[in-house]
């Protein structure tokens, strides 16, 4: 077991707290890091419907999975056998049939099916099929949206969390240094990545990598005007730059990290580009400690901007931690005007400026740790725009 | 552009036949995969709310996509400017505002809010909360659910889609081959992956690869129980068995392989259930012709295995073509008993037997293009129990 039982036992505590603020009996979450979370599960099964199931009234989690899983949950989980309910492989990929028909009938069979029930409503699996299953077959049921209710449970770390996300730190820092040495007019985009994505695994001796829930995204030339290209099988340009996100992964928990790099003569626009985006950053990092809100760290984000006369429409952070394709945010803390999220000690997020100038763009990131006074970075890692 | 322009125009074409014999007049379709398949969009963005509209009187598709992605589409699409629409990044992480309302205003604007619109509401990304947007937003439309609707028209696949699956072959042969070769004894499983990941990328001289839309699956020792589990920093055990999964993928399209590697002394019961995997598998491929339906295919297989009393619940194939996470499979064909989709020409699947006895198992796999006349196998690698 990764964590000690009594952290997902209080885990599970905060979760049911917001339940009952909330109003809710019955959680059904299908976020694989939610269902990581609270159970420990982790395998690349999400690609069909499972869930974790949280009764107010229950001491542990039940996890739901496809039969084919069920061995997986019995080596990841803390959950006793009875809390593991497996549902028959007929209803893989056999349309209209569908896992949740059988979801329907456990919760009937509980007697739960009368309850207040909490949907993760915009969570990434969470499809429409799912929701009119249960829609239709809880029609007794008080269906509401649970919104990002353990999300948001999650923003705080655990001190055993922080330790883990450390780990993942080592490995962003190692990743970057060899997309850096990797990226090379004449070398194709694709064995760039290679190195990254071997290093990444590799990680150090004493911690080993993982995949991580992003695909390494390495948009280059003009592609540097959209950040979220990937590598193809072209080459790199003498001459053009190149966005690197990529996230050291350790025990699924995630510390991404950007930076770009220029191939040949430094071009003024592009250094002063970078050099106005760090000092927003700093402006940014410098203001976050526990008290102030997301909104303070934005509005001295684009204060800087302002003064250099730059544009920019995105938000600048999300909170960050367990992740599992397609997305390393939890979805919660959003540093941008107007979120007034109060920062708290072992609150992380990555501070992440997505530049973009029509034809062109830079990037620079740094994933941060709320202090009990301030915050750090995990990632100790030159921002300049690496010229070479 | 990927493919010729008319290419996209036939698949269009198809598409609104298909939606015509639905009754559809526009159809929302948020698949990456299909996405790709009708645009040639092609980047990691699918985390937020996206979509291709496809309407039955227009010339082109629509693809609609965050501000910050727009310049991805005018790099990776065939389509005219204006069929690329960007909502704000006012949208985004910023519940309960969402894309889709946006989307919503666009389908008014265009006076498309009165029309039999198809929704693909299983589809992984197309959450309960998009289709609730759509919903509340436009409700003089008659909605239905689209099922697969484009997934079908990708069921066959051209001769060019077909040259970029045999490049993608050449690329899974080679990963599993450095697989088989990292898998030893007091390896890190982390470490086996960073070479396999690092040959994938690398692909041939001539085919570099891309990221998979399935991470190398890599359960080892009783994790060989369940077929989903990914590396861990944990070592590699003499006399444990590990079942390697994974995919070369070209253009996005993939090629995946399955194959089982034994470390030290052979193992009588496990000899026997690969042999009898691979013979059933044997027969599965011996049956694949066009006019025979997959039914056909399933009932040879699962022959074989009751010959040799050996009980398999789980679907033993289905149709891969252009993936992106969490999938490789297209969604479509289903090898099991009971599926009367018959096998036309360029048909391609990955025929995959997933094999678990209580707290161990085996797997091996082909990915299989139907013929003219039979069927042939993408790869060429043996499917033995590879002891080493």
């Amino acid at each position: 077991m990764l964590f000690e039982k009594q952290e997902y036992k209080n885990r599970l505590s905060k979760v049911k707290s917001a339940m009952k603020k909330k109003g809710i009996d019955l959680l059904v979450s299908q976020d694989p890091a939610n269902m990581n979370y609270l159970t420990g599960y982790d395998a690349w099964s999400f690609y069909y419907a499972q869930c974790v199931l949280v009764h107010i009234n229950e001491d542990e989690p039940i996890c739901f999975l496809r039969a084919q899983d069920m061995g997986g949950a019995y080596i990841k989980t803390y959950l006793q056998d009875k809390n593991i309910i497996k549902y028959d492989e007929k209803y893989i990929h056999t349309w209209p049939l569908h896992p949740y028909q059988y979801l329907v009938e456990i919760i009937k069979k509980r007697k739960w099916d009368k309850s207040n029930i909490g949907l993760e409503m915009d969570s990434h699996y969470f499809t429409a099929y799912c929701y009119k299953k249960i829609n239709q077959g809880l029609p007794n049921a008080k269906l509401k949206d649970s919104e990002r209710l353990i999300n948001w449970v999650r923003l705080v770390k655990s001190n055993a969390e922080i330790e883990l996300m450390k780990s993942a730190a080592l490995i962003s820092e190692i990743g970057m240094k060899t997309a850096i040495d990797s990226i090379n007019p004449g070398v194709r985009q694709c064995d760039a990545v290679a190195e990254i994505q071997n290093t990444l695994f590799k990680g150090t001796l004493e911690f080993g990598g993982e995949y991580s829930s992003i695909a390494t995204l390495l948009p280059t030339g003009k592609g540097t005007s959209a950040s979220h290209l990937t590598a193809t099988q072209d080459k790199f340009v003498m001459g053009e730059a190149t966005i690197i996100e990529l996230s050291g992964t350790y025990k699924r928990y995630h510390v991404p990290m950007a930076r770009t790099v220029l191939l040949g003569k430094a071009e003024q626009k592009k250094i002063d580009a970078m050099k106005a985006t760090n000092e927003a950053l700093d402006a940014g990092i410098t203001t976050t400690k526990p008290g102030n809100t997301a909104d303070d760290v934005a509005q001295k984000f684009w204060a800087v901007l302002d003064k250099y006369n730059i544009k920019k429409e995105s938000r600048t952070g999300y909170s960050i931690g367990i992740g599992y394709p397609p997305d390393w945010g939890e979805h919660t803390l959003n540093i941008s005007k107007g979120d007034t999220t109060t920062l708290q000690p072992n609150v992380t997020f990555h501070m992440i400026a997505v530049m973009q100038f029509g034809d062109w763009g830079v990037e620079a990131s740094e994933s941060v740790r709320v202090t009990e006074k301030g915050a750090e970075t995990f990632c100790k890692f030159s921002r300049e725009l690496h010229i070479k």
